[in-house]
């Protein structure tokens, strides 16, 4: 049990430690650990020796720590435990508490390569029915390949960075302001160590490359897409913002509770994709304005995050630090667990109320947070509001 | 003229001086410029303040130069001129120049975000009628929207680099080694100055933010991409190797005379796109175990690379120092003018005879060259070879 008041039940108590950056009065970028309210300053602490990480805390974001690998962070994790659970620390660690009430966040870390995932099926098989009436609402491939694309590692923002409304070809002709500006709920992995080009990883080793979990909000601008994708992908869709956490929760919060079983697969997958059908069991929630409006369980997807990270090398691709992978938008099998508005409003045909008004996509003004939740652990927040365009 | 022997000629005179990264035989990476058949060592001549660019030439690779912009990239490129030309500088040059025999190269820049276009018309045609029989070749979305996509930056390699065939799914329930591994001869854009997140560049500002143009080899399994590629792109296909020069020839090299007039358009594109229909002239070859198979014409690709910068910043994406956009494949309208095996052997049924030997795909000990050349100036080659799968 942690000496920092208000930590029980927050979120954030000593079992969390999540890791970010903030920004304190004196503009000078701090890497930290949230418990409770309050930041734990570590560059502070590694300038104090109280925490020792090969100096990888004392720079401006945790690119270095994420580097060093499994060992130092649980040697880093067990000694800031330590810190803030024994009372005998308390006078040394005190000064460093940093209320977040007084700070802002930036991105923890750069962002290598960033791959997006498709892996809930029923999100899969919405989007199928909604575009391609009548036909199979699952492509071929899609029980057979955890099918992603890479996406855009420069304009992935931190949680709070306003979103402008992006133009371009809405097809027919028309160039503008996107006019059905969509959101995608989706868990987010961040790999700390990297691994060798031309050496698959195997699904066994996700503990050894990935540091830690963020939601992410793959912000999507549904005309642009419809009209560009074909064949190649989505690009300027999705090229725009993509928000993410402030905070990464590292796996190491995420105890066996934290899991349960995910979906059986059939037909079996090929052998570099058979894992132990581990799914996180974070339960998601939506609000658009303040107003809750879907609850996606984690749990449903049909890929896991060990087996997107087996097929993302199983050719030979290296992971970088900083690489992130995010597990694609996140539905239940219910209208009310879905991640996307596209499906929440059944392609903009099914209008919902929010705080009173009927709404298909998003507006000028909106806010959309994520949140998510497993057991007393919650993920830090991502949240963004749509800013006009430019003209 | 320069004072430094062979340059007359040689593909690098004075008036190329490609910008690239050589680690000598005590293993330090410095920053160089190419003339003739030596490095001039930039490290050094920073640090005996020969040449002055804010140490930024002081460092392992070209990342820092490249975000100084234009004036700097200017000032630097003359100051090295007059260095090389003047036989006043010659004496404290000449130690400073290093034979390339006795160097290695390493990637000269770290790549930021890797798109990829998909712009020669002829190219996508071929690629439609190879795959799409019966159908119209292009897509309707073609002529309108410069197609492209994100790639993958972690595994763009240097020139010489082994290319490891990859293995992944091949569709039909196979899993195994690709067996139709191809190649894709582009050209690649270096950008040098970033932007900001949601402000457009305009076609016009392609030379305030590119720095430079390298040959690319988008090594691509054209199984693994049948079967993958719905509905999201290429993605394992692609994202196991993409080979680069190790030189970048600058754009204050390619003057005038090495542009000329490219393709006019029908029907009209956005006003966005509306660009002066400039062509970078450069005849490229592709070389296949030391037999040239293609030369692909590089003023015939349909997008220019002012209208591929001026679409992938039009939604608000930011440009950041080390972004690499490729072209596409270069095809030109005839058979020998194409930029990949897939339209030199039209789908695999028609091989072709390398050094005696029917040839469609690449087979292991393959190795290929791509060159390209404009006036005097030759581009850094492209060279890889093909390595068997792991086991």
């Amino acid at each position: 049990m942690t000496w920092v008041p208000g930590a029980a039940g927050s979120g954030y108590d000593i079992d969390h430690l999540p890791y970010g950056v903030i920004v304190p009065s004196d503009g000078r970028p701090r890497c930290a650990v949230r418990i409770a309210d309050v930041a734990f300053d570590l560059d502070g602490a590694e300038a104090a020796g109280l925490v020792l990480a090969a100096d990888s805390l004392r720079a401006p974001n945790l690119d270095v720590f994420l580097g060093l690998g499994p060992a130092h962070w649980s040697a880093v994790r067990e000694r800031i435990t330590e810190l803030l659970t024994d009372p005998a620390h308390r006078a040394a660690v005190e000064p460093l508490l940093i209320p977040l009430a007084s700070v802002t966040n930036v991105l923890a870390w750069s962002v290598a390569d960033y791959v997006d995932f498709y892996s809930s099926e029923h999100h899969a098989s919405n989007v199928g029915q909604i575009f391609r009436p009548g036909q199979p609402p699952l492509l071929p491939n899609w029980k057979h390949v955890p099918i992603g694309y890479h996406g855009r590692a420069g304009t992935v923002v931190v949680s709070g960075t306003p979103v402008v409304r992006p133009s371009g070809q809405l097809g027919g002709g028309v160039f503008g302001p996107c006019r059905r500006l969509d959101i995608e709920a989706e868990v987010g992995f961040v790999v700390g160590a990297g691994s060798t080009m031309g050496e698959p990883v195997p699904w066994q080793r996700f503990g050894d490359h990935v540091f830690g979990v963020v939601l992410v909000n793959d912000w999507s601008a549904r005309d642009i897409q419809a009209w560009e994708y074909q064949p190649l992908g989505p690009f300027l869709a999705k090229s725009f913002a993509t928000s993410v956490s402030a905070w990464i929760t590292p796996l190491a919060a995420l105890g066996p509770d934290a899991w349960t079983d995910a979906p059986v697969q059939e037909p079996a997958v090929q052998p570099y994709l058979a894992d132990d059908r581990r799914a996180l069991d974070l339960a998601i929630t939506v609000e658009w304005n303040d107003t809750v409006v879907a609850a996606p369980p984690f749990r449903t997807m049909y890929w896991t995050p060990a087996q997107q990270l087996a097929h993302l090398t199983v050719n030979g691709a290296s992971l970088r630090t900083g690489d992130l992978f995010a597990s694609g938008t996140v539905s239940g099998p219910e209208r009310g667990q879905v991640g996307s508005f596209l499906e929440l409003t059944w392609g903009g045909r099914e209008p919902v109320m929010v705080k009173g008004e009927e709404r298909t996509f998003l507006v000028d003004g909106d806010t959309v947070v994520l949140r998510a939740r497993v057991g007393d652990i919650e993920l830090g927040a991502v949240a963004g509001t749509v800013f006009p365009a430019r003209s």
